[in-house]
């Protein structure tokens, strides 16, 4: 089955809008889905930016809000923007790394992303990532120690770091075998079509 | 008829892909079309950059290139990246007042696009922006001196000032009659379903 990357990190308003949705277009597609996650901060960084660009730029932030709240509306799907903003992603990334590792990312996703956008829940917070992997079936203690491990945190590093290098300067990012890159939830369906239009049919 | 405002600059690539469909979709939609240009640059100013902000990231600028690339391709559009961009496009936009306030300002808009994105004119040049007025019928000497007067600055400096007053960030951008903002020419479809839909039928 051909492949799609979805790179997108745990505080990103667009990602959560592409993230309920990405399995339910991938499998009508015969798209397989591999979940990056990463870190944009120090790719905002890189740009010379100390936050995300929806707090750096006022009226672009509002505009997000309404951009979102619209598109979520007719989707069906709630969307409250969190406080403070954007959340603290890097211990979700971090767990990120070890569900992808283990099998387990496309839900763990799902489930912070929910209780960040729809449920007000702080992502920063040990208590509500411990409830959400014990929540997935796995044992908190034993998933938290290993994500804080210099093992995980070497590989959430080096992730970002091929963000970079790939030219993702956003997220949610969707990147092709063939090297093309789709930026934004409006984009997931051009790059569906891509993967599956730039090979054989089967 | 219902109006939905279009507020763009000449220079923007984005713009211009909305430029050449928007008139095909609000016939279908019996949406009324109002042309706003503006200028980008004091709104790029506000927000603390000196250009474009696919000059100043250029991952972002490699990018817009290639996403726009692909949806020309798509449409049937042709497209290529002016040099040097962005265009310096205050003489186009003073020029576009006079054409609004002469009730042929789609054609120039049209006109002005097709010649920068399409013909790789330089739409900063006098030579060009005199045939493209000419084209269109109307005597270039006289144009260009009303474009050139007090007035006709005055009112592009006071539209570019009704931008930023308006929430407007970057282009191109959709405004509706109730004061909701669309941006972005992957908008377009749900501005006009906006303004269809937030009415009475009829």
């Amino acid at each position: 089955m051909p492949k799609l990357e979805f790179w997108y990190d745990f505080a990103s308003t667009y990602s959560y809008l592409a993230a309920m949705r990405i399995e339910a277009l991938a499998a009508v597609a015969k798209v397989e889905i591999a979940y990056r996650p990463f870190l944009l901060g120090p790719i905002f960084k890189a740009q010379g930016l100390t936050t995300s660009p929806f707090v750096l730029n006022p009226a672009k932030g509002r505009y997000m809000a309404r951009d979102i709240a619209r598109i979520a509306a007719a989707r069906g799907v709630v969307f409250h923007v969190p406080e403070p903003f954007p959340a603290h992603s890097l211990m979700a990334a971090r767990i990120g790394m070890v569900a992808e590792n283990e099998g387990w990312i496309g839900p763990f996703t799902r489930a912070v992303f929910a209780a960040e956008f729809a449920d007000k829940a702080d992502i920063a917070a040990p208590d509500t990532l411990s409830r959400l992997v014990a929540g997935l079936g796995h044992d908190p203690a034993r998933v938290m120690a290993r994500a804080g491990s210099d093992e995980l945190r070497l590989a959430l590093r080096t992730r970002t770091e091929a963000a970079a290098e790939k030219g993702i300067f956003g997220a949610p990012t969707f990147l092709t075998e063939d090297g093309e890159i789709f930026w934004g939830d409006d984009r997931l369906e051009a790059a569906l079509s891509w993967v599956r239009t730039s090979r054989a049919p089967g």
